[in-house]
């Protein structure tokens, strides 16, 4: 998985998604320093906290980090303003045209990445000069493409129609899962959802506890007529599912959205009115307290090599018998 | 791979999915031929068809076949009984509760296997004493699980909480996702849609080139009220989300359902007013045309070499800069 941690300058080629709330200078440092690329998610910061961060980061890091910037961002210039004034060499763009601010960006010497879930966007990110990109499958928590196509489907569907690195995203919490999308065709990982239940992700603690206990399929996919988001179940997502049943309109569901729900959940821990983002992995996390970034990437890095050990014993063995 | 080869006296540790329509003795005794585990399903047969399936199955190949089993088939008895007058040696069951017939099964000696989407069903299928389990992801083609987990997160749940033998099902085509899913703990595979677009499937050539020219998002998974099934889109499909938007009663879905639309729609041909079940996976077959089942097989398993050994190559690359 070389590609990737060369473009990068990092060690693993594993990146931490940037959620909303969970993704400040604390968690991006900290992943940064323990040789992944740690992220900064614009989405949730004003420009000017975002340059706060980026300081902040700087100071807590020497090594590479970059920022997440949702292309539908409101203060969309300003944010891209601030990323190229305090030299921001790496930039991962989502949920928005590639073609708006690529050229841009990259004229201001930054790499520039860009998030997909299918293989269709994936060519036009790739028409629109991007370095990499990152396939997010349905798995995936928070926002989501239209078409559900899972993790496993997606990942030869994009390496079919690029040769660009390829980082693939949705549902990877373990190192036999980086070996897994290694074997589908990907360059490297971004993995959010088990970063955000970290010691270091601004999140609440009480959001971190509960989603440390879901089990399979208490997240779903909702608000489909506007924007997929997968949600936990919750008071607020029962109060989306009731409203599309009942044929709310875009407006009204962005009304029900617009009223700081996803601050309220994740940052706030308010799991009966907030919104609650997290990904199907996060079953799989059940057996896990609250961990540091350190000790996640120290389990990722050596479950990789423990799945790689198992999977050559069973060749050789396969191998005797062909 | 070899638990699974073991269990069933087979060269490779693939199975073929029983696909309604799709899987009489042609394609299962080609499938047993070509080394992997052949299904005859019984979903789609009276218990007379089954007995003459399983007869001219004998006559095809002198390798192990079995028969897939749905547990809410009307007349599930008579296909019971069938199967053991028969001395059928492998059953695969599913959609429905393993502890009503594993016992009888395993005291008329045969093995069974089943199949379940969470690693709850995986725990009451070990209580009820198969064999080894089938875990099939959101990506699967047909009937589907209600929590919607997908196969990349649905395998590390299951190996997590038995050690029986395990067959991943559910968006693998190729020999890279058999790869991806043995990392992620499977030590077998179930493919359903690739095979059910070969020359000795059952199904129309209409639904087979239709279902091969698929882009990502063209399948669904509706029904959701009832019984979940991932379809194509299609008058059919639209039908069904038309009646669910308008909020359909169970009733109403299942007087939709129950006119022969399955077998309109797969063995007859109909696109416009016939049920058409596919995976996920048909978005990978593009490039390809109706393959015959030796095609597939020998493509699946140099495919899984080839991708052992760039997976090899890029860890030893890996390893020295470690």
């Amino acid at each position: 998985m070389n590609r990737i941690t060369s473009i990068f300058g990092i060690k693993h080629p594993i990146i931490q998604g940037s959620m909303v709330w969970c993704s400040g200078w604390r968690l991006a440092s900290a992943v940064s320093n323990a040789g992944g690329l740690g992220l900064l998610g614009a989405g949730s910061m004003h420009p000017e906290i975002l340059r706060e961060h980026i300081h902040r980061c700087r100071m807590a890091t020497r090594h590479a980090f970059g920022v997440n910037i949702p292309l539908m961002y409101p203060q969309i210039e300003k944010i891209m303003q601030v990323v190229v004034d305090e030299g921001v060499r790496i930039v991962f763009t989502s949920a928005g045209n590639p073609k708006t601010w690529t050229g841009w960006l990259k004229e201001h010497g930054v790499t520039v990445v860009h998030v997909v879930s299918s293989s269709r966007f994936a060519v036009k990110a790739e028409e629109a000069g991007v370095d990499a990109i990152v396939a997010e499958g349905f798995e995936a928590g928070g926002h989501n493409g239209c078409e559900e196509t899972t993790t496993f489907c997606l990942i030869p569907a994009v390496r079919a129609v690029t040769t660009l690195p390829l980082i693939a995203a949705g549902g990877i919490a373990t190192g036999e899962g980086i070996l897994a999308v290694q074997a589908l065709g990907a360059d490297g990982v971004q993995i959010g959802t088990r970063f955000a239940l970290t010691e270091e992700s601004s999140a609440s603690e009480v959001f971190k506890d509960y989603c440390l206990h879901l089990k399979e399929g208490e997240t779903k996919l909702l608000l489909k007529s506007l924007s997929p988001v997968r949600l936990v179940r919750g008071n607020f997502q029962r109060a989306v599912a009731d409203a599309e049943a009942l044929g709310a309109t875009k407006d009204e569901l962005r009304i029900l959205l617009s009223r700081g729900r996803a601050k309220r959940g994740i940052f706030g821990g308010d799991l009966e009115e907030g919104e609650i983002e997290i990904g199907q992995a996060s079953a799989l996390l059940n057996e896990k307290g609250v961990q540091t970034v350190a000790e996640v990437m120290r389990e990722l890095i050596d479950g990789y090599y423990w799945a790689c050990e198992a999977l050559l014993a069973g060749l050789c063995e396969h191998m005797e018998v062909r």
